[in-house]
């Protein structure tokens, strides 16, 4: 088996990008020149497009991590002295938690377990005994089972309490439809090493102008003041503060090639595609996923740790990765598990050929049950 | 005369690169991997010892602009009963004002005309009438005029008042010398994009490890909360958020360039001898400097506007870039003024192109005059 000298990174982001988004990154740019400013400007235009906010919706780009526009998000949306509820299903609804308590927001939380999607009779309860709850915040797809949450019907629920709906689609965006038009938000989070497939280093809040406007004051740092962040950069079509421009530059490169692919039905498609190959093999192979299929988002899959006691992980990820197929742990408190991508550039090619080396891998090991193990 | 196809960067960031920087990018890396962790913990020694702080002192690096990581600084450090003396200069320092107001953190400030250090008696005098000054925050180099502070004296005044120290040392560090056996500070922030010629997208913070590890409930949110980023790291040699990967590798690259070429001392000294070349040009041609040279740090250099009428800024900053060098417009509050850089990759060569493009721009516009105007 030939080792690809870099492995295909099977794993939620940093992903694996294409040759033409990374090399886009071997010029520097200027970040008040006009070259970068039409850059930017037609990055932040594609970004509202694929929201379907054209119109309606703008586009506020920020360094850091996807982690820093979810918080920026929360912190600039929720007033001072608003109240969040937090639907939980994951690490990433947790972490919206850590960020109300640093942040010192009022919040309550809706919790269901890894494998489960929120009820949205159960939320329609919360928010009719609430009326203090300001704001809801949902992850659209929680990477830490790979779940994809009843999103459509969480902002119904919302919109018809009159509450306010903030979306973390950081692994999601790009991929997963999600129109603005249908999906009543105030703001979305995402980020441009997902589906989008650029590099790390910056993310985006897709924002309803109007909700954004009326946020003066609210940002608990001005780094994180969406606000402020879109006002400089109408005015002065220029970042606050240093741009990471060859990231930005990425993002542009990764943008076109979204487009040549279908947009986010293309991409959706091929990741789709992915997880199809994917799951049917490793099933072929006696592995079992944490959800069932209707609640696979196409984007990272839960697999259960086998039961042979001749199975240990780190073994079995130092073997993948020997053979060019880098795969992610798991994340979860109600299983022993670990996990394998989908997205990035990855095709079927790549998706076989991480199948023949859990193949091999699982030879290598003398692993020949690889069901679940029972529960104590 | 040939203007090179991506123009040089004379600005304070983003700036010109090495190729072999920007090359450093072309590979994508898993983060929890080991290569790539053994790569971050290479560059966070390495960054710790630039700063003299072996065994004293810890490289806490964070995702962003260099602004994010002042904010961290500013958020982690300064208690949220504590209160933050501001010295001011310029932007920079105003910009941290801002920072305390979103926070909530008390603060006052001493501040100079931008072209006037800070007076060392002045703030001895500002903290012994405030005992609730529990802090002190100084800009090392302040590029909204580009002045040199005296680093080394506010530090021991305030370390004599027994209050702390936090240094924004961004377009400084890597080339001006500052060694925390000599100079005592809590904490200093600097990036990846200045003078250590990364790309921009990363920042860090260099702390004195026992007053980090007294930091625990300060942050004002999560995703600045140094310490928590410190103690994740320490834990699982992992970010806790998704890092800038490539960013990462790119800055990896640019500290071998920056050892190659002499560390601190050697970068330094090309940066005055750019300084030297470009004040030297200047001043033939009749531009006066804002600052006298011994203020004058080598990393940006602030001239007057010139007083003949045919000067327009804008036609002389089109014509440099079109010649392949762009320059930066000034920040003044006292003076109309523009600005050009020293740092990056720029050599001697670079630095003679830029001024032959000056003399051929302003021979174009027809300049004759181009010392300043007189103040009304």
């Amino acid at each position: 088996m030939n080792a690809p000298k870099i492995p295909f990174l099977l794993t939620p982001g940093p992903l694996t990008t294409a040759p033409a988004t990374r090399e886009a990154m071997l010029r520097d740019w200027g970040s008040r020149d006009g070259a970068f400013i039409a850059l930017n400007r037609r990055i932040r235009e594609r970004l509202v497009a694929l929201a379907g906010g054209e119109g309606s919706h703008v586009c506020v780009p920020l360094q850091g991590s996807g982690t820093f526009a979810v918080e920026a998000m929360l912190g600039t949306f929720v007033p001072r002295d608003g109240k969040l509820l937090v639907v939980i299903n994951g690490a990433y609804g947790h972490r919206m938690v850590r960020m109300c308590r640093a942040m010192g927001r009022a919040y309550a939380t809706y919790e269901t377990a890894e494998d489960t999607p929120p009820d949205p009779a159960r939320l329609d309860a919360l928010l009719a005994g609430d009326a203090a709850i300001s704001h809801v915040a949902v992850v659209h797809c929680e990477t830490t089972s790979g779940i994809l949450n009843p999103l459509a019907e969480i902002a119904a629920i919302v919109a018809r309490r009159g509450r306010r709906l903030l979306v973390d689609s950081m692994s999601g965006f790009g991929a997963l439809p999600l129109d603005a038009r249908e999906i009543p938000f105030d703001a979305l989070a995402a980020s441009a090493n997902k589906c989008l497939e650029g590099v790390p280093g910056m993310a985006f809040v897709i924002a309803r102008r109007d909700a954004l406007e009326a946020c003066a004051g609210n940002a608990p740092v001005l780094s994180f003041d969406l606000l402020d962040q879109f006002q400089a950069m109408e005015k002065t079509a220029q970042w606050r503060f240093t741009p990471p421009t060859h990231v930005i530059a990425a993002l542009g490169a990764a943008l076109d090639a979204h487009e040549a692919e279908g947009g986010v039905a293309g991409r959706g498609a091929r990741y789709r595609g992915n997880r199809k190959i994917l799951v049917d093999g490793m099933r072929q192979l006696g592995f079992e996923t944490l959800l069932p299929d209707a609640l696979q988002a196409p984007v990272i899959v839960t697999f259960h740790m086998p039961a042979d006691p001749r199975f240990r992980f780190e073994t079995f990820y130092d073997g993948l990765r020997d053979k060019g197929y880098v795969i992610y742990p798991g994340k979860l408190t109600v299983a022993d598990s670990f996990r394998i991508g989908c997205i990035g550039q990855l095709h079927e090619a790549e998706m076989r050929g991480a199948l023949a080396a859990v193949r091999a891998t699982l030879a290598e090991m003398g692993v020949t049950q690889c069901g679940r193990a029972q529960a104590a």
